[in-house]
């Protein structure tokens, strides 16, 4: 790998003057023909998929003002409203798909819809307040499902994909998550766009969680941590990482929640992060902890915390323009305009 | 322009939840809402019009390793190569214009092509280490052609504009016009990009040139300033910034030669940032002081260093993501999909 970068970036420094002009474009772009093995590399049929997925702890009552249904409301709006990420995939010719990982609600009516992925490994996970939220069987199983819509979207040609997700109380999995496997303090773990009041009611219910599961917790198991604090969303999504890397694909990082699922990823395979393309910083704290924690330099910073993956829809434009710049930029003979 | 403002905050308070999940992309939402003067605005026919000229300076031989002819070189580049911009403009369908505002080499050639504007008031300006780089009259044309153009380009039912420029040795006048206008100590208004070697001997020119004319200077005076200091590509962008204000278009700002020119145009008309919406903050120590003076929070920031209006055209699809999603968005019923 180590050549192809160096290969690369002299063809990018007699590309363009002077050396860097490109900024941030120009390591980008050098990524993904490292990723691509190739000189002249190219984004070619772009993915975003969002997993969707239910949690048990919403219905605990502790956590959220919103019902567990309002997961499936966004799948439908997602299908056939005009949800923030389909405006986004729309302006930049991106193919969405939405995958039911484990929403609570019965989707089979939008099974027949071109966008839809039923992939439901079960109708929620379980509250980890009581117990673990997947059984371990249905972890792996997730996981294997995210690697297998992967791999049938890399058999469409595309080599560069984003995912998103939706899932009522899915922040709490991936504080957790991100908490776990850091070993960071919660207060560094959580977004912060909650009221103070609902903040520290969050942080006691999440040191609850991590509390009960210290045990499991400290034998540093990255599948049985995703099993007992995860869900069905992240462990697709896990799976879907995987598979990307695998396929050679370009992967673009949406937020928090996708964040913290590429912390699991990255653990089963450490040289994940090769693959990954940091999209966006969100507006959320625990979000910028973690991009902190991955040493990434995101190519947006818009203090946006809308989820479903519109942060890494937002980038994947940028880095067509750093390939794009790279393969059809004329030479320009050492000339500047500018002095 | 108040109450609009908050009709259409509130307009978009009622299609996203949480308030602010757009972060950066809703302001800019309302601050296009307010430019048009409507609920629902829209991005029309963006267009971006890169002003190039060349500077009396740059013979002196203290400045630049690059003749002055590397200014010609770029115009071809920009008009039938495959030079930055034209890529990211045909990447988002926003149509390119150059200008000649005042290169040294004779362009007729060009005077045919299209997206070509001949506009030339003189070939380059005149070196302001010993006179004024422009005579008043050519100031005042200058700004009065750029006037024009920007109206013709309105007049096509565009309502969105961007301005790069190319000029060896043109970040020279922006610096002198920076510290001028701000009363800046020189190490704030330059270019970090050349090496300390060449910063020094760069900011004992300019210190050389603001003394010369500092009597000049002390009267204020906008017009006369730009005259002194500027080149006829800076000249014509600020008729330009003026012109598009006028004519009610949103006005994606590049990078610190553009923003230099913004500096002197809003001398002219105070509320003209009103209509600016900053695209990137470039790599260069200047442009970040510059808009930290303007108190702009810019869409992009990727360390570009490039010119030409890479920085503008790149954050343009941003702006659009703003006004697409305040318009198609349909209602979320209150709900999120994460807690």
């Amino acid at each position: 790998m180590k050549d192809q970068f160096f290969d690369l970036r002299e063809k990018i420094q007699h590309k363009i003057q002077p050396i860097g002009a490109l900024g941030l474009l120009e390591k980008t772009a050098q990524q993904v023909g490292c990723i691509q093995g190739r000189k002249n590399p190219e984004i070619r049929h772009p993915h975003l998929v969002v997993f969707a997925g239910d949690h048990g702890i919403t219905e605990s009552g502790m956590v959220n003002p919103f019902p567990q249904t309002g997961t499936a409301q966004m799948v439908h709006n997602l299908i056939r409203g005009e949800a923030a990420i389909r405006v986004y995939c729309r302006q930049h010719q991106i193919t969405l798909k939405i995958a039911d990982a484990g929403v609570k609600t019965d989707l089979s009516e939008l099974h027949q819809h071109p966008a839809f992925i039923p992939a439901k490994i079960a109708p929620g996970t379980r509250n980890y307040l009581e117990e673990p939220a997947m059984s371990f069987e249905e972890t792996e199983r997730a996981i294997a499902v995210g690697r297998v819509i992967t791999g049938n979207i890399a058999a469409t040609g595309c080599n560069t994909i984003a995912f998103g997700e939706m899932g009522i109380s899915n922040s709490y999995s991936a504080s957790l998550l991100m908490a776990a496997f850091l070993n960071l303090p919660l207060e560094k773990c959580v977004e912060k766009s909650a009221g103070d009041n609902q903040i520290s009611r969050k942080l006691e219910t999440l040191q609850t969680v991590l509390d009960l599961h210290r045990s499991l917790i400290s034998l540093r198991s990255p599948l049985k941590t995703l099993q007992y604090l995860g869900g069905y969303e992240i462990a697709m999504m896990v799976g879907a990482y995987l598979a990307a890397a695998e396929h050679k694909m370009t992967i673009v990082v949406d937020g928090f929640i996708s964040g913290a699922a590429l912390l699991v990823a990255r653990e089963l395979k450490p040289t994940l992060t090769d693959n990954c393309i940091f999209g966006h910083c969100s507006g959320e704290l625990g979000h910028r902890h973690l991009l902190h924690h991955f040493d990434a330099r995101p190519l947006l910073n818009l203090g946006l915390r809308m989820s479903e993956g519109t942060g890494a829809a937002l980038a994947i434009p940028l880095v067509q323009s750093a390939v794009l710049l790279h393969n059809e930029m004329a030479g320009i003979n050492s000339l500047r305009a500018t002095g």
